[in-house]
């Protein structure tokens, strides 16, 4: 019978996995392999440390390798090929669909490709070769060439015969292709409709001429938007003559969705694509690091600004204390605004004509906020200094603050993205140094014209 | 022929119909909506400020609303619920499948969904209140009750027979549903096995038993890992004794994963679930206001933390000035261990056996950034202030600091997950209130120790 799934038998396999790792117990891993599905099994290699992984990878049964390989992220993914002999490499590659062997081999060194290329037979790097020639991350790569075409002039009953003397349909096949005699694309015919017309019915009569298409050069997140907006299972992909490529199906998409959403969320903290959480300390030191590095910049060019206004700190030590308030509200709020800019700029939702609104609108709202919290601030300031000039100068930064955040976290995400700058990686970055600047700039300025 | 789509074509349409509503061109309108997919129309509508958005309601064909009205994410769909008035609903609402009604429903004001209830015809609302039966955000409430059951004992050519007795069927109709006479599910017949088998084969022989389903209270999060990890384009949804209640289809998965990536993103600014970018000043000041709210008690904790060491602050005024830096650089990389533990638990790659691992390697990627960091640090400061103590001070802090924010990184999470609170909600204010205060508390205290 059908056994139920649910998340926390993952997280029990996991365990029982590691522990049959750390007893040894290579029987029992082989019959969990056997049992799991290559998809479990590449993220229970992704969820342990380098040591476990691959002593788990030397119980993966040769059958499973390249399939397991084809669901791994690329991080992972390079270290365990990095363990695997070629002859290996070579017949997990050979058992792999074009288009995944190419993004298989797009992320190994140069000279394991080199060696790939040479020892694959004549027939596997032909089909290799036409992917390739596809910009990464656009339809050509992302199409299977598998598909199934028709004549238009044919009857549903020579559909069903021509069908029928398939051993298998390719995976997903939601309808088929309506081509012409040159192969240009006519349009779809479902597979559903196959199935409920009258056999005599000619295919011309129920294919759908405008079912959308995609051209072979279009994005991958532009494809994956259209899949969205229209709930679809497969496109036909075509060359700019309108001859029919092949097609992308859904499964691919869901990928392309969730590499989009988690490199937005990695990106956001300043984190690698495909960070491994498993990875050696080095490495991992090394690429988060960076990050630090470039932060630390930032930190100093504030600091730098606090050291302008040395004689206001030295005469009160209130606006030390108090420092930090003005920044980081004005860095919550300005992240607030460049989230949903960030968010509205992947939807398409911002064009010209509303971006004037939209800059307005922000202000606004800043304003708003501000002025509100401008009055807790200075209140507890005063309560707590006793000092009616240093709450009211705190609140007035604040607002100013406000304003500049909101006017950052529309501007800067518009600007990086006109120069093709991927505004979720260094938008953050950019604008907490402004909310910085701006906040520690106008509490101590004004301090200084206005205490001192 | 078909048209080729792509993205610019959208904020190029955005701009068209911003411009048609400035200059009141209804008939130019009409026509841009007619050819526009209903998902489209959605985004457009999304994409104006609160005015231009019901003027273009105005203008969506009435045969088209309840389609827009199911693409509209929450927030943007209430605004315009509330200027339908009832006749309109009840007509929308009809026309809408019980499980997208359902959902619907969900996000109406009380008196509004009383009136819907009543107005409804008795048909609809039982199949209505079928789906409200299940728990918001599991498999039953995605599914769909319009599925295709055959018996294991019948032909190919009974199945062919029987599906071309429908008009059409039910949409994203992949696999049929093989079931016994008591409506208990046996397994499931892939189309693309219906049509190529011989039509003398009996469904038993080439169904599969083994397919994966789900019970009717997974959590639609699991529901969508599954899909992911076996590329499903649909799975049928059973109850405890394992009879077939309905089937979940890829399309609604999509939008689940769009949704949580959405959820994830827009937590992490602290941001409402379903944010509307274009929605007026006050509910947005509002919204965020709170937020706001939150972190200004965290920063005031800060502040505190800083005010114990006015003292040291009024001798050497370098402090004030290197003040944020530590805290800063802390709050970097803690972000950054708590993005990638927020992400693995998502994965469900963290169970008991490997959380000590993660802790360790963690540590110890803190400790390596934080002494390499921290020379850097410490002989800029020394530079800078060309005081050898202070510069050491930084340096221990900046240490301290790190190794702080990577333990947090993971034991926030790790808790707050036990706890059932979102860890992408608060982990990230939790995380930088503990950064800035052992940043705060080591570089001030370290220098009130020694060097004072």
């Amino acid at each position: 019978m059908t056994e139920l799934e649910t998340a926390p038998t993952q997280t029990a396999l996991l365990d029982q996995v590691i522990s049959d790792l750390e007893a040894g117990r290579q029987e029992e891993l082989t019959a969990t392999l056997l049992a799991t599905h290559p998809a479990e099994v590449a993220n229970l290699l992704e969820s342990l440390p380098p040591e476990q992984r691959s002593e788990l990878w030397d119980v993966v049964p040769v059958a499973q390798e390249s399939e397991v390989l084809s669901f791994l992220h690329d991080e992972a993914r390079t270290t365990i090929v990095d363990e695997m002999d070629e002859g290996e490499l070579v017949a997990a590659a050979e058992s792999m669909a074009p288009e995944d062997l190419a993004e298989f081999i797009d992320e190994l060194p140069e000279d394991l490709t080199n060696a790939l290329l040479i020892s694959m037979d004549a027939d596997h790097r032909k089909r290799l070769d036409s992917v390739l020639t596809f910009e990464e991350a656009s339809a050509g790569r992302l199409m299977s060439t598998d598909v199934i075409s028709v004549r238009k002039d044919v009857s549903i009953a020579v559909v069903l015969r021509w069908l029928r003397r398939h051993e298998s349909l390719p995976p997903h096949t939601d309808s088929l292709m309506v081509i012409d005699d040159e192969g240009l694309y006519l349009g779809k015919l479902d597979v559903a409709d196959v199935l409920t017309s009258n056999p005599e019915t000619e295919v011309e009569a129920i294919m759908q001429p405008e079912a959308a298409t995609v051209r072979d050069n279009l994005s991958e997140h532009d494809v994956a938007a259209l899949f969205e907006r229209r709930d679809l299972i497969s496109v036909a992909v075509l060359d700019s003559a309108g001859k029919l490529l092949g097609r992308i199906t859904i499964d691919d998409i869901v990928d392309v969705i969730r590499e989009e959403s988690d490199r937005a969320l990695l990106r956001s903290a300043g984190l690698n694509d495909e960070e491994d959480m498993f990875a050696p300390v080095l490495p991992s030191a090394r690429r988060r690091g960076v990050w630090l590095g470039i932060n630390l910049i930032t930190v100093f060019i504030a600091a730098w600004v606090i050291g302008r206004f040395e004689e206001a700190l030295e005469q009160i030590v209130a606006l030390a204390v108090l420092l930090p308030i003005v920044a980081s509200m004005g860095g919550i709020a300005g992240s607030q605004t460049l989230t949903l800019t960030i968010r509205a700029l992947a939807l398409n939702q911002i064009a010209n004509a509303n971006v004037r609104w939209l800059l307005t609108k922000e202000v606004l709202v800043g304003a708003v906020n501000g002025m509100v919290w401008a009055v807790v601030v200075a209140l507890v300031t005063y309560l707590w200094f006793g000092n009616i000039g240093i709450a009211l100068i705190i609140g007035i930064a604040l607002i100013l603050n406000l304003l500049a955040a909101a006017l950052s976290g529309i501007v800067i995400p518009l600007l990086l993205n006109r120069w093709g700058i991927d505004p979720a990686l260094s938008g953050a970055v950019i604008l907490t140094t402004v909310t910085d600047v701006i906040g520690f700039l106008s509490f101590l300025g004004l301090a200084t014209l206005f205490l001192i």
